[in-house]
């Protein structure tokens, strides 16, 4: 058994301590935690441990009466694996504490590559994985690309790849973020840095992104404009893109016409917070001429790397091949292309 | 002089009366209004000679004890050329009426390019349409792309356009219309329909649209990627977009950043509704790489076809060419680059 430690516990963290608890081969430990807010009492009422993130955090935890099984440095004692869900760039600083407790450790795409000087997509570089000490995930946007460029990489090789992204504003969660009433360049230069992020997976790809964010919760949307190394007809690229893992494709004649919808689809399954852990494709966007390729794709960016995330603390364990390492993490989110079969 | 009316008096309408009235060759007969509502007593505080649409908008004049100058039908025996405003494929049930009245007539963008077989973008093809009788301004979008890409052709030659649209959902004073939270596909089909409207214009242009629509209404912003025939230096692309009339640069450095920061721009610069009539190009945000070029453009939905309008009435009419046609339209409006240096 794989002991796993989460430290963080918000959008990404109690996710993630929740699909921890599904794995067969993995034991959740316990969660640490800098607020002793409604997410904390809940986890406690789920029998998950909490560890408070510091001395600070501690006595916080003591004012309102809240029972932390101990600190941070407590936790790290305990476990093989620690997965840092912590805000962007706090991670950095965390590295030298998981260091000092001989832990290994998985970050979020919020950090640079460089902190761990290795970026993870299942898909694409599970072996690379083995015997790694710190694994990256990449970002939510980062990650479906990889996953949606990866299926056409394989059909038929790209010449290059084009994505606009239109990002959602703030998750649902978040009221002290906007825009409320703008498209807001993210940035306004170019490429945006989700180029030189989908890079760090799938070295030396023609890439070039830009975003813009704008006032809504319901995932991102990204445009691919993708030119193909050799003609492919529209059928070979749905085909790669349905056989793609974690890639699902929906039709808009179904009423799936928004992200919205596709957010309300993930509750009518009865998804647990209506997560979609799949890069979603619409089918009926897909469009080949010639050897150039357009769809649209949504990404739900409180979920996606999710299993990502499962994948990579057994890939820095070792024992499961890649296909193993996702099979069973698929299976235990039920994850399955046949589940949006619309 | 040439005698202009207008039917249909809401966002375009209103802003192109007067428009109309500023221009030292025309005259404002009247405008053609269905209701009696705010709009219209503002007008008749203008001092513009309010019409009644038909027999039944005249009883609800009188119910609100509103004076109707006449009907629609009164209005086109007084003018040469009718601008129709009113809303989408309303225009084309008017035609009829305005052939019957024997006066020429200008349409929006939301009829069908069939309606008139001519669509009209002033530095594209003024001269093509002398003698018309009738005439089709393209959409907001679909004018920005083509003066945009106006630049580009005359620069270097397009061997293809790519433009992803970000779509405002709705205009200021729509209270009714959505989305609230959620991308919309819009259609979820590529291309769009813009894709097909800018060759209808710019005849034979490789071009390819997508479109969404999000919860937004302080403009459009359009994510564009083009491949020019032969290779051009930033700097042979920034002159070109510089010097293409009613195409200005921001620099976002200067704080615009987004498309509500561009419409704050245009309160502090006095423009009456805080009408942007030019189409924005960030200027840092123009990247070239061998033969493509990447930028972001915002348009104006509500202001940007205004001066296309004033044009199309003098183009029908006769007597200037496209640059004296220009020039007294954009001195009218107070239209020119140097209006937004930054």
């Amino acid at each position: 058994m794989i002991r796993v430690g989460v430290n963080g516990y918000h959008t990404i963290g109690a996710r993630l301590a929740d699909a921890v608890k599904k794995q067969p081969d993995m034991r959740l430990i316990g969660v640490s935690k800098m607020q002793p807010d409604y997410r904390a009492r809940i986890a406690a009422e789920k029998e998950i441990d909490v560890y408070a993130a510091n001395e600070k955090s501690l006595e916080s935890f003591r004012n309102v009466k809240m029972t932390a099984k101990g600190m941070l440095t407590d936790l790290l004692q305990k476990v093989d694996v620690i997965v840092d869900a912590t805000p962007d760039e706090v991670g950095a600083s965390n590295k030298p504490i998981y260091e000092g407790a001989g832990v290994k450790g998985i970050f979020q795409g919020g950090e640079e590559h460089s902190l761990t000087n290795f970026s993870f997509v299942a898909q694409c570089n599970y072996g690379e994985a083995a015997n790694k000490r710190f694994v990256r995930v990449v970002s939510c946007n980062t990650t479906a690309l990889c996953r949606a460029l990866h299926a056409l990489e394989r059909a038929s090789g790209i010449e290059k790849a084009r994505a606009v992204l239109v990002r959602r504003g703030a998750d649902p969660d978040e009221v002290g973020k906007g825009p409320i009433d703008a498209v807001v360049l993210d940035p306004p230069t170019v490429p945006s840095h989700h180029a030189a992020d989908v890079r760090s997976v799938m070295k030396g790809l023609n890439i070039v992104t830009m975003a813009v964010k704008v006032p809504e919760t319901h995932m991102h949307l990204h445009t691919l404009l993708v030119t193909l190394k050799k003609k492919a007809s529209r059928e070979v690229v749905v085909d790669a893109l349905e056989s793609e893992p974690r890639v699902v494709l929906v039709d808009s004649k179904t009423g799936v016409k928004s992200t919205a919808a596709l957010i309300d689809m993930a509750r009518e399954m009865g998804r647990p917070r209506n997560d979609i852990y799949e890069a979603v494709v619409w089918r009926d966007s897909v469009s080949v001429s010639d050897n150039e390729v357009y769809f649209f794709l949504a990404v739900h960016q409180e979920a996606i790397v999710i299993p990502e995330n499962i994948d990579a603390i057994r890939a820095v364990s070792g024992g499961y091949t890649e296909a193993q390492s996702m099979k069973v993490t698929d299976d235990s989110l039920s994850i399955s292309p046949g589940a949006w079969k619309t």
